[in-house]
């Protein structure tokens, strides 16, 4: 009866598990089902957006070899006026690896920076359509 | 002769108005096809999100029946010290569209309002993925 038990408890683990990686398309069943999206606005001095342009690529070509990204698109403001001339949205499989990805990218040495460009990444969830 | 001239060329301007309408998928021919970005980070106070939530529908429930609306995602900070709480991310067929339709909204008299929410809507193009 015990033996029962525990055999009906691992065939129910395996099956969540199962269909947690069919959600997940592959990925690490461990983490979150749906992606985590980073929103990152960049204030940029008038004058520096290309320079800016190309911090952000080179940004993006380490990230986007790392465990977890999905995707990114950077968005440039339509007027000169915007408080944030550029805003990434990217997709990321889980807060993990995102937060272990960044960790990485800021211990680079050679990262190129662009003076009076700050940023302000965070991490959000889609709530609503 | 003259009359298989006119013949041809209103036939190559029916091709190529069908062929803009595929590509625009029913929109009118005469915007961009490209999807303008509207992007809108809202700085809420404490206590406050569920509110600026429901804010934010009463808006996106009129937004989306208006000419132009494409799609939207309403994002939540996954943190509590994220500078922007809800941050909205929509697509819209063309600017004058978007343009349109939120000057018709802010005409309403009924629009509900959170005291200390403010948010600041700006158009984009995706440059870079």
């Amino acid at each position: 009866m015990k033996r029962t038990f525990w055999t009906a408890l691992a065939l129910t683990a395996a099956l969540i598990m199962t269909s947690q990686v069919t959600a997940d398309q592959g990925a690490n069943a461990m983490t979150e089902r749906t992606p985590v999206i980073l929103i990152n606005p960049f204030s940029v001095p008038e004058g520096k957006v290309e320079e800016a342009i190309s911090f952000w690529e080179a940004g993006r070509d380490f990230l986007a070899q790392q465990p977890g990204y999905i995707s990114t698109k950077l968005h440039r403001a339509i007027t000169p006026d915007a408080q944030y001339q550029l805003i990434n949205v990217a997709e990321w499989e889980s807060i993990e690896q995102f937060k272990a990805a960044t960790t990485k990218m800021q211990a680079l040495p050679d990262l190129p920076r662009v003076d009076g460009v700050t940023y302000g990444p965070a991490l959000y969830d889609v709530i609503r359509n």
